[in-house]
């Protein structure tokens, strides 16, 4: 009895490894595919600095505090970015019309020039490939992931308490 | 005939556009654990300077190129957050004993004991979310992931090609 729980524990556990594996690996791909589209923007451009030059293109100009939520990153790491793009000739720094004492950041024509053909070439790479999907396997991807989402662990639950 | 086969495009792009959403919700929940693991590690550190603690952790002491590649970074960033490290006592350089004129960074012993009590209280998030799943949910999550991984459009295996 215990052997055949423990075996049904290793089972388990093998099984989780396989999906971490897969989250891994799909991280990988993600990078690369990211990698190769900063590039394509300008050959100095990091992933990050590709990530932000995105979030302006989607929403035009920005304050710093912004996109540092936006992109999950403390206020010192956006101000190193914004000026590194800044003498890539990628963005510049304009006044903000709502607030005299801040400041925007705002892409350049040739940011946004490169930026457009880099975008217009290259959809989501999950969209891509779940175009060519069968629709119920979408659903059920979603489901299961939805279904992640939504598991809080006892341990995670007294996190949030804690807020 | 031809609403028809709008139509099924239409419920396509919104069952894509809700798996996307969910890998989204997906990627915020891990930021905000990943934000407040290395609060627990130190209040001044930063996500990235966690994953690199967390490397270091894993694998000893390395080469800054080492990490750069790990953590998909280019070495001005990593160079930077090193020295960042260093000022917050965390990491130290020390002579590589397989090359002179190279350097390795190590963790230091406060920042071992600070991540050795994170690492401990916290798994990963997503092993001990499926941890409370039937094996065979987690076998399905496996097998749709690892699809995602082996759809490779056309475009993009132009670009492997093109490597």
């Amino acid at each position: 009895m215990a052997d055949e729980h423990s075996a049904r524990l290793a089972d388990h556990d093998t099984a989780i490894s396989e999906v971490e594996q897969e989250f891994a690996a799909m991280y990988t791909q993600v990078r690369h595919v990211l990698t190769r589209r900063a590039a394509a923007v300008h050959p100095e451009l990091t992933v990050f600095g590709y990530k932000l030059l995105r979030e302006l293109s989607a929403d035009e100009d920005q304050q710093q505090g912004v996109l540092a939520d936006r992109l999950f990153a403390d206020k010192g790491a956006i101000s190193r970015i914004v000026r590194q793009l800044e003498g890539l000739g990628l963005v510049t720094r304009v006044p903000d019309p709502s607030d005299r004492r801040a400041q925007l950041v705002r892409l350049t024509d040739t940011a946004r020039e490169s930026l457009d053909s880099v975008l217009a070439d290259n959809r989501s790479v999950l969209r891509s490939r779940l175009s060519l999907w069968e629709i119920d396997d979408i659903h059920r991807l979603r489901d299961l992931l939805s279904k992640v989402n939504e598991t809080v662990t006892e341990r995670e639950q007294v996190h949030r308490d804690e807020r």
